[in-house]
C-alpha cells in the first residue's frame, strides 16, 4: 500500500513508520519536516498536499495540537486550539481526502485515553478525544468507496513519562510501539468505525 | 433550589420543567422565550444574563443546534455550527457559570445517542456529542466550590418521531417526561461526571 503518514515526524509517528516500512510504501507529512509538508489547520493546505501526493491506499493522522491547562482559567479560545487543530485537523484530512483516497482505502486518526479516564488539565484533550471517538464511529457509516475509519485511543506513551509523568501518576504507559500495532490492525485490517484503545 | 434551565422552551426544556416546577424555583431561559433571554454563542450575553438573574443552584442546559447533512458534502463550516453552538455554547454555560453558581451547585449539559449509536446525516451530531460527554467526565474533577457537572444522553424523542422518524428507523423512543427524570437526577442526587443515558 502507499500510507500518508501525517505526523509522521512525532513519537507516535515514527514507530508508526518503523511498523509499517518493512511492508508497504510510507510516505511522512510533517508540519516542517517529511517528504511533504502540511498545515492541518489550512483545508487549502490539505487540498494542495492530497494533489501532490499523486495516488495513496491510506491516511494515517498521529498529530494535533490541544491545549492543557487549569479548567477554572480556560476560556472558549483555549478550548478552540484543540477543536481546530487536533479535531477540526484531522476530521478535514477525512473529509478532503475522501475525495482522492484510493477505492476501500482508510483513515487512522488519534484521539486518547482522556476522553474517558480524565487527568487535571485535560479537559480540552477530553473533549477533543471524544468528539474524535463519536465521528470516527459516524463516519464509518457514511464515508463512499467502501473507505474505511478508525481512531487509535492511546494511554500516556512511555517515551512521554520523563516530561508529562506528574500529570499522568498511576496511569500504566505504552510503547510507541506497542501503539503503533493498532495503526497496523486499522490499516492492514478490514473493520471500520472502530476506537482501537491502547492501554 | 433556584434553577436555571436553558433551552426551557424546546420539548425536553418543557418536560424537565413540569418535572422540577413542583419543588424548586425554575427560572426558563431561551433564545427567543423566557423569563431570561440569553445567546449561548455568544460570552458576554452569557456573563450578562448570570449577572441579571442573582443567587443560582442549578444551570440545566437542554439546548444547542448542530447541523444535519450529508458528510460527504459538509465541509468544516457545517461542523464549526455544532461545535460553536451545541458544544461550546454548553461549555461555555460551565465556564463563565462556574464564578456564579452556589457552592454545592450543578450544571447538567445535553448530549444524545449518537454519539455511540450513529445515523446517517448525523455526523455532527455524534461528535459533538461525544465532546460534551467526555467535557463532562474531565470538567467533573476541576471544578472549584464542590459544584457537580453531569450530562445526559437521550435516544431519539416519542415527541420528536413524527418528524424525525425517518432517520432513526429502528430507535426506540422515549418520552420527553422520561428523559427529564434523568436531569431530576443529576440535579437532585449527588453524582458528578456522570453521562445519564436514556434509552
Amino acid at each position: 500500500m502507499r500510507i500518508l503518514l501525517i505526523g509522521g515526524t512525532g513519537t507516535i509517528g515514527k514507530a508508526v513508520h518503523a511498523e509499517l516500512k518493512p511492508r508497504h510504501e510510507v510516505i511522512v507529512v510533517g508540519h516542517q519536516h517529511g517528504d511533504y509538508k502540511v498545515d492541518i489547520e489550512d483545508a487549502a493546505s490539505i487540498e494542495k498536499l492530497y494533489k501532490n501526493v499523486g495516488h495513496f491506499d491510506a491516511v494515517i493522522a498521529t498529530t494535533g495540537k490541544v491545549h492543557f491547562g487549569d479548567l477554572n482559567t480556560m476560556s472558549a479560545k483555549e478550548y478552540a486550539i484543540g477543536l481546530q487543530n487536533k479535531l477540526m485537523g484531522q476530521v478535514n484530512l477525512v473529509l478532503i481526502g475522501s475525495h482522492y483516497i484510493s477505492e476501500g482505502g482508510s483513515f487512522t486518526l488519534t484521539s486518547g485515553i482522556l476522553s474517558r479516564d480524565p487527568i487535571r488539565f485535560g479537559s480540552s484533550a477530553s473533549m477533543v478525544n471524544g468528539a474524535i471517538d463519536s465521528f470516527v464511529q459516524a463516519a464509518a457509516i457514511e464515508l463512499p468507496k467502501n473507505i474505511r475509519i478508525n481512531s487509535v485511543s492511546p494511554t500516556v506513551l512511555t517515551e512521554s513519562m520523563p516530561v508529562y509523568g506528574e500529570y499522568f501518576r498511576g496511569f500504566e504507559s505504552v510503547s510507541a510501539a506497542r501503539v503503533a500495532l493498532a495503526y497496523s490492525k486499522s490499516v492492514e485490517g478490514q473493520q471500520t468505525g472502530k476506537i482501537y484503545s491502547v492501554v
